[in-house]
């Protein structure tokens, strides 16, 4: 028994799938969740700052006494998780280690995949960290590897017009369609909130691979196997560095948990 | 006579609009171009962090010895022109100032505008430069704002597919199309790349207020009544914090002036 939080963190908005998986699988545990709204988005940011900006909010995490770290971030996962282990001694999740897991339970399945494509942001993609570890894994089917840079600034601009999102997902998704993919890896913790229009454009012969699940089983067993579960807690604090009010609307437009109070994190706090 | 150079500076490639103009006006000058790609978008930064980046461009482009600046970007115009004109000697241009002289230069036409529109980002329509300038011009007209956030992300990705632009043009344009207006301001450097959609959308009975040509003839003004002109002149030099891959893809995509060598300023030069 560990009544300890575990902290969650996220450049911006995405990492709030992660929790509502999270949340749903250990309603007993409590947590806190941070997004880096200021500074969101990390896309065009490089491997020194994204080093510098995770240490700093993992450092503002252990000061709130969290028992293990979800980086529910594709991109920081992909470029600052192993700096991160290397400083901290407190165990790390990643969302890379979540997408290996669900594609190689998927190609494992008894209907075998050879073709999977991975759909991320352009610093996910061109990291190649997913296709590096699968291959490692000693997956061998085909990998089809696309950036998707335009999903992530008009989900958190809210935008749920059905006429934008069709067009926006057939202009990113017209080259992998013409593959004939068995599945897709959803390697950025956005996308599950489009997996209603990627899989009508897609079409229901693939699946949609979504590593929330798997992150959340592997933060389950880690806890049960050393004893740090949580039987008393239930509760979740949400906090930004930027302004609340576009977080909010998100949080109240996809989640369930709808926090009245979500806390501003002044940057010139975290060192 | 003088031959020193003119300084553009924007946060990323939306000035590239300005350049254009400026160049296509003033064929005998040389141009330094400084777009800050890597801390690109300055819509979600504080006015704080506006300022500051700013001021050290305008101190780089005073450095190479430049005669004025302009200010190719709304967001900074409207949010820190004032505060850089206090810190240097020599004049700034900025596109408010000329954004309101292309709609008071509209309304004062032989056929009066009584309804326009203002686009910009979300800063920039925040901020209510426009509308207070032009009210303290005597404009006595409506006024419709609106902010369109999707624009820049989209342009800057460089999407050129004509069913995504529909789809957003209309997405953020709807309700401003059914307040039947005489015009609208393209008040955000990138805008004109849309000029296109937006007209198509709106219709001809629109006209489309494009403010870099009266930031051209100011500055051209100012250059002939000071004396202060070129007549040897005719180089641009391109200049980024981030990388030069995409600014390339950008200039030959939508501009004339290729350069082959976009110099790359390292931020922790400028001080």
């Amino acid at each position: 028994m560990d009544t300890r939080p575990i902290g969650v963190f996220d450049s911006g908005f995405g990492g709030l799938t992660v929790l509502q998986e999270l949340v749903n699988s250990l309603p007993k545990e409590d947590f806190i969740y941070f997004g880096d709204t200021l500074r969101v988005p990390y896309g065009n940011k490089t491997v020194e700052e994204i080093e510098t900006y995770s240490s700093q909010i993992s450092k503002w995490l252990v000061q709130h006494d969290v028992k293990s770290i979800v980086v529910a971030c594709n991109t920081v996962s992909c470029m600052a998780l192993p700096y991160l282990q290397r400083q901290f001694s407190i165990p790390f999740f990643g969302m890379v280690s979540a997408g290996i897991e669900s594609v190689l339970s998927f190609s494992s399945a008894p209907k075998q995949s050879n073709k999977v494509g991975i759909i991320g942001t352009k610093n996910t993609i061109a990291s190649r960290v997913h296709e590096k570890d699968l291959r490692m894994a000693g997956f061998e089917g085909v990998l089809v590897e696309l950036a998707c840079p335009l999903f992530v600034p008009i989900i958190e601009e809210g935008v749920t017009d059905d006429g934008v999102w069709r067009s926006i997902v057939e202009y990113h998704m017209h080259d992998m369609k013409k593959e004939n993919i068995d599945a897709v890896l959803l390697a950025c913790t956005h996308y599950p909130i489009l997996s209603e229009y990627i899989q009508g454009y897609l079409g229901n012969q693939v699946q949609l691979l979504n590593p929330n699940h798997f992150i959340s089983d592997a933060l389950a067993r880690y806890l049960k196997d050393y004893n740090l579960q949580n039987a008393t807690g239930g509760s979740v604090s949400l906090n930004v560095t930027g302004s609340t009010l576009s977080f909010n609307a998100f949080c109240h437009r996809f989640f369930e948990f709808r926090n009245d109070t979500v806390s501003v994190i002044n940057i010139d706090s975290l060192i």
